[in-house]
């Protein structure tokens, strides 16, 4: 989506170590409007494809999630990274290991939220690894729903996350595809 | 705000100990339609107000301020509840106790977020003691922006939080405020 790649152009910036950041648009401070087209640009993707549940994680892919939900007009979810009072009965739960901060957490959510009948869209901010996605994918399995696909914003190619699910079957949808970066110069280099 | 009424007595929760739980349609599964409905009465009680940045916390302050933010046509920025790679610089940085978890986190925004020209209007899903309220309204005076006032979409007006920033001069906008309930009926009481 030329619009996202242009978006990264413009404010992300380019870290030593991989490091991409996207902190005043998408993950600290979001621009909204970018985000309503960003909504749009999902639903056209997955036109076609009944999806009743759109399931994101805390907490930057609940802005994205927010969208995406308002475009599907369905209910959202975001899996939570730890249990709190607020989560009564029940969850599905899993680990992801965070690749930035070099921990392993646990997610979790509620099963009244997510049910065979189901057919579910993930959605988040960033894919890199792949470790978020696959925590929510293991949640969609765990309860029985069906899993429609995955969409994230920017997608870090050269961390091959994305790759690796798309080669196991899962339909994953980024709006943009950074193949390489170079934090010397700034240049960042898309996918076609 | 009749329809958040309606909501909770459909489907809040009422536990022990004046536990009163919206996760079916706010804070873990989201209704983004009725989201919606709540961006646009913000839009109402804060008109003729001029507002250029919308404020919360994560996580479940960010579907309300992601709608909030959707309204006024401006930035939305959530303040993070620990140090992350991800927040890169300098940032402004305040305690905030947790009533839920008795514990006490950290919390912090970028300073490239907020600045002195900014006016601030403040949004989250829940308001009880206050503390989170209290929390995001001193990163407001740290960066020398103008509060504009704060919204929530529940107030529990029995813990009082809500009262003790109205006293104190701060605009308090609470779309439905609990006076009372009772855990074992049920009951909901709403203040007028």
């Amino acid at each position: 989506m030329e619009l996202v790649k242009q978006r990264i152009l413009q404010d992300g910036q380019v870290k030593e170590g991989g490091v991409l950041k996207g902190d005043s648009f998408l993950n600290h401070q979001m621009d909204v409007a970018f985000l309503e087209e960003i909504g749009r640009e999902f639903r056209r993707r997955f036109a076609g494809c009944q999806v009743d549940r759109i399931l994101t994680i805390e907490a930057s892919g609940i802005a994205v999630g927010s969208v995406v939900a308002l475009e599907f007009a369905c209910p959202l979810v975001f899996a939570k990274k730890s249990k709190t009072k607020n989560i009564a009965g029940d969850v599905y739960k899993t680990q992801v290991a965070s690749f930035t901060h070099g921990t392993t957490y646990d997610v979790m959510v509620s099963k009244r939220f997510l049910t065979p009948e189901d057919r579910v869209l993930i959605v988040d901010d960033f894919l890199a690894v792949g470790n978020a996605l696959r925590g929510l994918i293991d949640l969609v399995r765990q309860s029985g729903a069906t899993l429609v696909g995955c969409g994230t914003v920017i997608e870090k190619g050269y961390q091959h996350g994305g790759d690796q699910l798309r080669a196991e079957g899962v339909r994953v949808e980024s709006l943009a595809i950074v193949e390489s970066m170079d934090h010397t110069t700034g240049q960042i280099c898309f996918r076609d």
